[in-house]
């Protein structure tokens, strides 16, 4: 059982976010090639931007194998893994590797490839428009909607929080 | 003349989607060359993934000619015909073929070349922002729109009846 | 001074529309190259369909240059003229070549480039989204945006106008 | 300390614009090659055509590195400067080399990164979905978002202001 838990962790050190649903409005534009886009928000970059000088560490991780997820990413500077089956597993490992406690972490999903890295993470963030199992295993609740300033709306909130309590 | 019908099949099969409205939001991007990107919904692949393992048979059937349709069905593992100027006899051939009856079956549609289809079928769906005579027609009217998260919705549900049922 | 009217004409022949905001939601997407995507509808196609079959002509005019527009006109089967710096006139002499008057078009628009055809038209439909001064010249206010079932909500409405008639 | 302030200058010679998030919805669409897409919208073009004709110089400011900033202000006729780390400080330039005076200057901005040129301009306008920060300061806020009328909205509104000072 988790405890019930509505604020970011005290040891905060690692925040992880899933890809699309988080960073993008969890649709995908195909063409008869197969060719695919994604829908970001420019406004990710300025908060990750923030955060990284705060100095956290950041990473995404997603199931998804088209190479768009790294593309994005190098672009963010975001250190990422992709066409991951377990994510879970990834993160555990990821923890491990790095000697970070789970408790130190926060993980922002939006379905039900989610869960069981919201349920490892010291605290779990849905979007606001995340699959119903999702924000309900949540420890916060986003405003904003996937793609469209989820990412922005916690890492503005995650600054806040750091800056509160190192003044 | 059909019953009013507001639950699944108790011998369900197969469940066959229409593309166009369905599994995409109606749009389509176009440029000069007359290239099409249609916006599919990446929450859709967990939804049929949990069908499959289920033991349903999935199809998806579409009038438009454009690549795209068989783009996006080969990503989901999706069985598809596309290109067809009649649906509703295709469909009656596929479950001759087949040897399913037309009451074990869930057509979801949004338009009115789907209302033939939709009146033959077991358990007619329409998403949220059908046109009016599909949701007129239909057992079940989805919440959510094509593209924005009727398919999963319709997996969901599905799923869940199947489980009920099972156990 | 304009007659003010409510209904579609009596003696209706032509329909034409204008494209950006109305055929699409009027926005473009563009890469670095200048490369530009419109937004239109699959419903649409089935609307226009509909409205030849009762023998109504159609044509597209637009002042945009990009070659999009007749990409998509094309595939819908639809005469277009794009390019138009001046539409009314264009309009006037399309009208003189094939003998129709002008109480007998409706013409859709959505901008102030399209309030003198508007105005000349015997009918003037602007989209739910249309420039308020678009709004204020138009007969007839459709309840759907451009690009978001605008086209589709006419076809069907000038189809039960011409059955009614006829029947 | 800047003066509250809620009407447009009296002495206005320059628009400047923010691109993406102005000009755009602040989403870029990306595929796994990077390339970008933006989406922007048609009705601007009419609106800054009327500026023109009414004798304002109009110039965009942009921090994005990625060359569609350029793209789409070639087709719109608009002067621009893009990759600028310090967005103020080229502002502080430009009035420079043109002998304008801050006070004569409306900037439109949506994001943390105008700040420094919405306080440095005589008149500072944010879009309805614009950061919390930049709505906070700017004198005037718009009731469009960004990329869905907003830049239209502000030139109809300034067109109307310079009609009637001129009048």
């Amino acid at each position: 059982m988790k405890r019930a838990r509505r604020s970011f962790p005290a040891d905060l050190r690692l925040v992880v976010f899933d890809f699309d649903g988080v960073m993008t409005d969890n649709r995908v534009w195909v063409n008869d090639e197969g060719e695919e886009f994604v829908a970001c928000n420019r406004s990710d970059g300025l908060g990750l931007e923030m955060l990284r000088r705060l100095g956290l560490e950041l990473l995404v991780l997603s199931t998804e194998r088209n190479g768009v997820v790294g593309a994005r990413c190098r672009k963010l500077g975001l250190p990422f893994e992709q066409g991951l089956a377990d994510k879970a597993g990834r993160l555990r490992a990821v923890l491990d590797e790095r000697g970070i406690d789970a408790s130190g972490i926060v993980y922002v999903g939006n379905d039900v490839n989610d869960l069981d890295c919201m349920r490892l993470a010291g605290c779990a963030v849905a979007v606001a428009d995340a699959h119903p199992d999702a924000r309900r295993v949540a420890d916060i609740v986003l405003t904003r909607a996937g793609g469209h300033g989820a990412v922005r709306e916690l890492c503005d909130r995650l600054a806040a929080h750091l800056v509160r309590r190192r003044s």
